[in-house]
């Protein structure tokens, strides 16, 4: 009896990653996993598409990687520990190099966000890789709705870096030259996006609100402003600009990336005057009475919805 | 700022079963579910595409129905007590007729299985609908590895019926005229396969090994004698077979398709002289030492591997 698809999952897919609270990975029916007594199960499940979430000409490793690392960013919006993950990947042919490689970045995403492989399914047609991901809190953890009129509106990072990347892996140079190592920098941020996972477990508590930055910051902040029914003033001035950005494209399309580029995976969370700003986040406008984004410049572009017009 | 992805989710993904366990489902970054404490979290995943799971031309409400159904039963093979659900659905084009169907068929089953929707994500590329199913056991449920040599083979309802099914969906007429009452029973039971949840349940605690049957009986088989480092006798004349594929195309089709026709999605599990054959079941042989499977009459045909050549 043929056993190929099989033969395919225990070879590249067992082993990837480990976690105490694993007991029982790749191999049954589910995969079974330990959540602490007390503790809330956090969800979530993010599906990377070649020419929609990643080039189709990315290397494999770098596609698993980023599908995993754009899935764990959802735990870190929320504040949660990772425990362990799920892939649904959909592949038109068996092809042992590629999927040594998917399987290499899988490795490495599941090493640094502490997340596991435990289970998944193979099947044969269009590429696209489905992650699922589980963690936990004590508590709800850090959700959208909890804005308050007088919060600072902050922001981790540095913003507009990944859709520079973006730019250059898609074979468009930056008006003035680079360098190298800026360029290695600028496409890695795209590549490779780092959730904040460890900021995300250290707002739990003190943010009111928070979301990661998929879409664009004014596009992911109108989420806060609907969900906590308040309006975010964005002082576009403030923004945390790429310095490579601003060499290569100027500041104004350093600002407009910034504001509605997309794909930094940093977090913008709403933060009580009375707390401290962590460490590398930048306070970049209020929370305030009404409704929706308001700017204090205008900015064109758009936030990104896969199914407008 | 065109919202139209968002819209499309809180239109036709949002109120999609309840359960007592959500505390958070659609709308933030993750879903939040509350885990009874000391219980095993079973998670699961499965991807189902058309051409492959299910035929392109299955009403959208019967492609989620299915999809979410093969899911669960996974949950079923374990004994787990299903929580919610997760969908990644992937689709060409937001209409709104489909979108709406398929919202009906995953309210159907997620009633049916009080498996609540809580999230998931929206694609726009080739169809594809992978489901991850979220349950829990005291313990860590049946799995595949502890077949015992002396237990009963046994096997739930009546196999080879959605491989019918699919055969007249297919536009594979029965050789002996069938009547529409048995003609409607055969292409539901492919369209809307029940995941045995309740005798998953039944079974912690007494059946030594379990699974559910999606690529075929023997192939199923296969996977617990391999888990389990022992062989699995089957009595092939033993075989709860179809009264009408027997009528339709004769006792020797419909034997090769309860064998190794799959999609029946009933439980394979192994079970202790000790203990009572749970009601609906059939005993169809034992586990002996060894490897492998093997039957008291060849049956031609093989399982199901989407990436055998």
């Amino acid at each position: 009896m043929a056993d190929s698809e099989f033969d395919l999952i225990n070879r590249y897919f067992t082993g990837i990653g480990r976690g105490s609270q694993v007991l029982r990975a790749i191999g049954d029916d589910t995969a079974a996993l330990q959540i602490p007594d007390g503790a809330v199960l956090q969800v979530s499940t993010d599906t990377s598409l070649p020419g929609v979430h990643f080039l189709a000409d990315t290397l494999p490793e770098d596609i698993a990687y980023r599908a995993v690392a754009v899935a764990a960013s959802d735990l870190a919006a929320v504040g949660a520990t990772p425990t362990a993950m799920l892939l649904s990947l959909t592949l038109p042919e068996a092809d042992a190099l590629w999927l040594s490689s998917v399987s290499q970045g899988l490795l490495v995403a599941a090493e640094e966000f502490q997340m596991p492989l435990v289970g998944g399914d193979t099947t044969r047609g269009s590429l696209s890789l489905a992650v699922t991901v589980f963690g936990y809190t004590q508590g709800l953890g850090v959700t959208r709705t909890g804005a308050q009129v007088g919060d600072r509106v902050c922001v981790s990072g540095v913003l507009g870096e990944a859709r520079a990347g973006l730019a250059l892996l898609s074979g468009e140079p930056a008006l003035n030259d680079l360098g190298d190592d800026a360029i290695d920098h600028l496409t890695v941020r795209y590549t490779r996006p780092k959730p904040r996972l460890a900021l995300g477990q250290m707002l739990l508590g003190r943010a009111t609100a928070a979301i990661d930055l998929s879409d664009g910051l004014l596009g992911d902040a109108e989420h806060i402003a609907t969900a906590s029914r308040v309006q975010l003033w964005i002082d576009v001035e403030r923004l945390p600009l790429s310095p490579a950005c601003v060499a290569g494209w100027g500041l104004q399309q350093a600002r407009e990336w910034g504001a509605v580029g997309g794909d930094d995976y940093e977090l913008l969370f709403c933060l009580p005057k009375s707390e401290e700003l962590p460490p590398g986040c930048t306070e970049i406008g209020e929370v305030r009475e009404g409704r929706g984004v308001m700017t204090s410049l205008p900015i064109t572009g758009g936030s990104y919805d896969h199914f407008a017009e």
